[in-house]
Parts: C-alpha cells; sequence; structure tokens
C-alpha cells in the first residue's frame, strides 16, 4: 500500500487543526507530547496546563458520595439521559443561574449538559460560524478558541489587552471597539481571562454588551472560572446584564476550581434560537453525557458556600507562593491574578520570544510552561502561562527549575 | 430583538442537521421527543432505542466496584489523562484485539478511547469527508450515519440487503458491486447489522475487503455489537482480514451487551495516517473522556468470559420472547437476530410505510417503535426496530399494546 497516496484521502478540514508552526520549542514539545502521551514523563515537570487531580486538589467528599450512590443505585433510573441532560440537573442549573449569577433560565429549552465545557466551544462554533465569518477575541485568551474557530471555516480577529507595569493585562475598551463591526458574527471571551487571570468590570461587560447591541454580534461568555477569584473581587456573569440574553451563550464547569475534572462534565446556556442547533450537534456527536456524572453535577450545585471558600483558598496559597517566587526572578515580572488558576508573567525583558523562552525553560531547566504566543499574537507574546493548581511541593520544584534555567539564560 | 433576523445568523451547517421529513408520523415523533426530553413520558412506552440501564441491565459488579475505586482513589493518578486515554487502558484493548479479534494494535499511536462510540463515527467523517465524497452504506444500516455523512458533506451511497422469508435481511454482495467504485471514498457498516441482527460471514467480509483493495476505498467497521451475538454464531472483526488493517477504521463500546451505558466510553482503533487527525479533532472537540469511565473500561477488558455469557443469555430472553410474539401476529414477519439488541419485523402486509405504521402504533398502543425508513431508503422501508434490552415484563406490555393496534389496523 502506498502511505503516502492513503494520506492524500484525508479531507482538507483534517489539516486545519495541524500544528502549522515550526521551530525548534515546537518540535522538543512534540516529542515530548509523545512522552505525555505514553507516560513516559521520568524527570520531565509541566505546568503549562491545568495538573489539578493530584492531591490536595480532589473533589468534595459529598461529590463523590453522589457518584458512588449513583452508579450502585442507577435500577431503574434513565441511565440513558435525555440527551441535553437529566431534567432534575438542568433544573439545579436553572436555579443555580438566578441565585448566583443572576439571570432567568428554561430548564427545558436553554440548557444542554456536555463532556467538559470544551464541547460547548466546538458546538456553538459549529453552529453559528461559516466559512469567512469573523471572530472577536481578546489577545490573550483560551488557546482552544483559535483552533475551533478555524476548523468552522471563521477568522480570528484579535484586540489587545493593555498591559500594567506591574504584568496584570487588562480589558482594553478602545482597542475592541477599534475592530468591533457589523462584521462581526461572535466574540468570545473568558472571565475571569485566561490565561491573563484579569476579571471584568461591570464596566468592561457593560461596554462589551452596548457595542455588541450596536454592531448586532453573538456573545459567547466563557465562565468556567468563575468560582475562582480571589481576595475580594466578584465574578459578575455578562448574561446578567440588560437585554443580552437572547444573543448570549454561557459555558461553565467544574473541572476547576471544584476539581472534578475525572468527571468531565460542563454545561451550556444558550436562548433557544441558539441551543436548538447546538444541542440537535451536541447530541449527534455524542449522544449524551454520563449519567454518573451528571448525579456528581448536581450534587455539587447543592453544596454549601464552605467548600467553595475552601478550595478558593488552596488556590490563593499557590497563587501567591508562584507570584512572590516569580517576582524574585530577574528580568521577570509576575502579574498577581484576579483569578483562574495561571499566573501569565512577562519574561521579555530575558528573552522577547515565548517560543524561545519556553525552549530554554524545557531544554536548561527540563520543565515546561505554556509560550504566550498560543493565546494571542501581540499581547500575550513575550509571556508564559504557569498553572499554580498543583501542591505546594510540586510548585517549589518547579519554581526551583525555573530558577535554574533563568539563571543560564 | 428581531428574533427571526438573529436566527438568521446561524451557520449553514447548523440546518444539515434537521430533520427534513414533515409528515405525520414525526409531528408526533417531535411532540414525543419533548416529552422524553422534558421526562414526562406518563403512560407512554418507547421500544425503538435502547432502553438498558433499568434492571436487570446493569454493569456487572466487578465493574461498578473499579469504578467506584477509581472515583475515590485517584489521588495523584492521572486524572487529566493523555487525550488518546490512559495508556493502561490501551494497553489493555491493544491486548483484547490480539486475543479476541485476531490483529495487532499499537496502543501508542492507533487508538483513542472515546465518550460512546458516537463520537469515532463523528471524527471519522470529519477526517476522511470533503464535500462531495461518496460514503457506501448498506440499506439498512445504523441511522446515526446519514446526518453525520452530511454534516461532513459527503454524499450516502446505499445499496440494498435482500431479504429473505423468514424476515431476515442479508448482505447481499453483487448489489454493492454494483455501486462500488472508485468514487467512493468510505464505506461504512455494523456488524452485527444495526437494526436487521445480520451477522457477515468470513464469505461476506472477504468480499468487501476485495472490492476496498481494488477500489481503494477506506472502511469503517462497526463492531459495537460485537459481543452481542446470539446461539452459536461468531463475530469475525473486519481489520482481522489479510492486508486491509491500513485502511480499516474500527469503533467497539460497552454500552451494549455491557449495559455500561451509564459510564459513556468506548474506542476506536485505525492505522496512525488516519488515526492522527481523527485523535487531534477528538481531543479538540472534548480533550479526553472521563477518568472514571476509563477505568471501568478498564475493569471490563479484563472480565472473565463468564459475565459475557450470562449477559447473552439474558438478552437471548428477550430476543426469543419478541421473536415469537411479534410472528403471532398477523401480518407481520419478525427476524430472529443474529446479533445486537434489536428485531427489525416487516410489517409491510398491513402497512407499507413504515412511518405511517409507526404513527398507527403511537397513536393507537401508546407505544413507540423506530420506523425502518430511519435505517434506509429501500430494504429498510416497511420494517420497524424494536429494542429487546428491557425487562421482560415491559416487554410483554409492549407486546400487548404492539396487537392491540395491529388489530385496530
Amino acid at each position: 500500500m502506498d502511505m503516502n497516496k492513503m494520506v492524500m484521502k484525508l479531507s482538507d478540514r483534517a489539516n486545519v487543526l495541524t500544528e502549522t508552526r515550526s521551530n525548534k520549542y515546537y518540535e522538543l514539545r512534540s516529542s515530548l507530547k509523545r512522552a505525555i502521551d505514553s507516560e513516559d514523563t521520568e524527570g520531565y515537570l509541566a505546568f503549562g496546563n491545568a495538573d489539578a487531580g493530584r492531591d490536595p486538589y480532589i473533589p468534595e467528599d459529598h461529590i463523590r458520595q453522589a457518584a458512588k450512590y449513583a452508579i450502585d443505585h442507577a435500577g431503574t433510573d434513565l441511565v440513558y439521559t435525555p440527551a441535553p441532560g437529566l431534567l432534575e440537573v438542568r433544573e439545579a442549573i436553572a436555579s443555580k443561574c438566578e441565585r448566583e449569577n443572576g439571570y432567568e433560565v428554561n430548564p427545558k429549552t436553554e440548557i444542554h449538559i456536555t463532556v467538559g465545557t470544551q464541547m460547548g466551544i466546538f458546538c456553538t462554533l459549529q453552529s453559528l460560524i461559516n466559512p469567512g465569518d469573523k471572530v472577536l477575541i481578546p489577545d490573550p485568551d483560551y488557546s482552544g478558541y483559535n483552533r475551533l474557530i478555524r476548523f468552522a471555516g471563521g477568522v480570528p480577529v484579535h484586540f489587545p489587552f493593555k498591559e500594567d507595569d506591574d504584568g496584570q493585562t487588562r480589558f482594553n475598551f478602545e482597542a475592541m471597539e477599534k475592530v468591533a463591526s457589523t462584521d462581526i458574527k461572535l466574540m468570545m471571551f473568558t472571565n475571569p481571562n485566561n490565561p491573563g487571570g484579569y476579571l471584568m468590570t461591570r464596566d468592561d461587560l457593560e461596554g462589551i454588551a452596548e457595542i455588541a447591541k450596536k454592531e448586532d454580534f453573538i456573545v459567547f461568555a466563557d465562565d468556567l472560572y468563575e468560582k475562582l477569584v480571589y481576595d475580594d473581587y466578584e465574578h459578575i456573569s455578562f448574561a446578567s446584564l440588560p437585554d443580552v440574553k437572547d444573543r448570549t451563550v454561557t459555558i461553565m464547569g467544574v473541572s476547576k476550581t471544584e476539581s472534578m475534572q475525572m468527571f468531565r462534565i460542563g454545561f451550556i446556556i444558550a436562548p433557544e434560537w441558539i441551543m436548538k442547533a447546538v444541542s440537535r450537534l451536541a447530541s449527534s456527536i455524542l449522544i449524551r453525557s454520563s449519567y454518573i456524572s451528571q448525579k456528581a453535577l448536581l450534587a455539587f450545585l447543592k453544596e454549601e458556600e464552605k467548600h467553595r471558600s475552601k478550595r478558593v483558598n488552596l488556590h490563593t496559597k499557590g497563587r501567591d507562593y508562584v507570584y512572590n517566587e516569580l517576582n524574585k526572578i530577574d528580568g521577570i515580572i509576575c502579574n498577581k491574578p484576579m483569578g483562574t488558576s495561571y499566573v501569565f508573567p512577562n519574561h521579555r525583558e530575558l528573552n522577547p520570544s515565548s517560543a524561545d523562552f519556553a525552549f530554554e525553560l524545557l531544554s536548561k531547566g527540563n520543565v515546561s510552561l505554556n509560550p504566550g504566543h498560543m493565546y494571542g499574537p501581540v499581547t500575550a507574546e513575550g509571556h508564559q502561562r504557569m498553572c499554580i493548581a498543583s501542591p505546594i511541593k510540586r510548585l517549589e520544584e518547579g519554581i526551583r527549575r525555573i530558577k535554574l534555567a533563568c539563571e543560564q539564560m
């Protein structure tokens, strides 16, 4: 068989997801990726992506109990659940939205429970984006948006955050206004910002709402980290603003603050006109999410405030440690994130290229962060994303390696 | 807000999945679908789709134990598993393939663990099919293929099974040969056939292999029901035939015979040149499948033969009961399936249209089967698919209602 001829049989769209960059960092990273997939990562420490699930980041006891109960007592229950999820879970989501997020949702027509939140991004983009449609995203923002926008044939349009002297990147209304137009089909953003850790103010969100209505585009509010907010900051849900609910898609999940990543469960909230398409596609792709995970989600939705503050405190310790230590390194300015499980240090003084800097970290310190250019073309460049959701001992070893590598630059 | 104008913002592809048929059956069905999604199905009995998970169809005890153990002891384990799944699970899949299916698979490059098997269908089609590409499928075959082929822009090309006097639809090599050509990009089929219950012979599979090589197309072998085979029949894996592995994609899962539907877990096996694209897409859509479900799958892959025969015996009772009872109804010829959890009775004498017959069943007997036309345009017409994976008491009530409705036709 001529394998080269066979590979020609792949679809054109299959190549859209291929990594197009080729440099020494990506070569090293792709060999590491193979190592990760083979679980052969002896001696190598990664902090780029969330690495939770390692003690002490485990789901609360009552959630584990609920999942185990579901496994043993499914009995005559609807294990093959309705495609959008068990109604009792959707009802619990609706009452959470009303109670905590300040807006009303119809559990029968506006909620679909997904396998994680990534699936909500994919289904929304596939349901809304035609080839050539423009999608507005901040720089920096979640690295998963770009390739899924391109997979739908869309064109990402970035606008820069501004960066303060303390390394904090912030929403930049003027920059957004400059590129917003009726050409935009959709705007997507994480709040708090992943990777930058910035939490939108009410003013920021009202500014976005105003432009969205004026230029008539849809808003995708990625609220995955809504509960992972530090100090006295408070998360505001975009969908709770006046007159935007009919053009707003929101995703939320429980893999982050909640350490429930073992369940792979999240949900998407959208007005019925979008939800019909999203739900049809979601059920065509994988029919439904796991019964057990839905029951675990239900237990979470009913849980008490004390659990949440316990977890946020745990993350705060990691954040403060990493923030302090990284700022001790000459040439690095580390932000103090208002939310998310990431810091996004600026290392331009040591090396303006985040790919090159990541390469140095890997080859000199055997430690991996995620290079900033994955998160945006301009503001994000010259940064690394580091996940702080790890036990302190592991973070200490990571910091030791980062320091070691930086000393050799 | 002008909602009609908003709906125009949906992508063109979002409409591909819309149900295009409009008749009294679909109207009734869509109101029922809403009822199902709202879990408001008092008094209505559905046998069209698998309805397992209702006692006595629950996962074996050792599988539930493994899942509960995983929940409590994840600890420092890789809860955020590698995207293709935990290596130990992929290794167990590879050894199962060698032991039971007669072919070798590389666990590091040729296996991806998916959320159910539907996702394997979606990712394969997206990775292989360009707009206009032709996909060969038997009539009847799984109803989920058509819409996902169309969603990828492909064109389904059906070829008819032949039907014996005893109602059994069978693979028809001559009919396949007539439509096979180098224009075909991919052939897909379930084995045993869903909904027809036909199990491919070695001759059938060798015939397909020969044409696939001659016309140079890829084969998608949907082996979801490989273990749900009755009497003394034996399932043969297409991928085990000589010289076809490099052009064969196989999916398998544990939601059927194994009653593990609460875990939503399956896997896809493909040569590396296809797997690279499939795996990239799968991880872009939802990153990874649940850690808990992977551990449950592992327990299943290591389980003993006795569990399997126990479950097949249970299904055999349901099959025999339904087969005998349906054949007592004047105007109905019911096949005795060799595999799957379905019977596919022919009701042409009572009503040649499966949509109309389904409407009559629903309106006169408050019982729902899946109309044959969902499974193919010609052979499948004039049939209904009925799932036998239900407790006997429930099947008895179903049969009572079907008889009642038929008496009024």
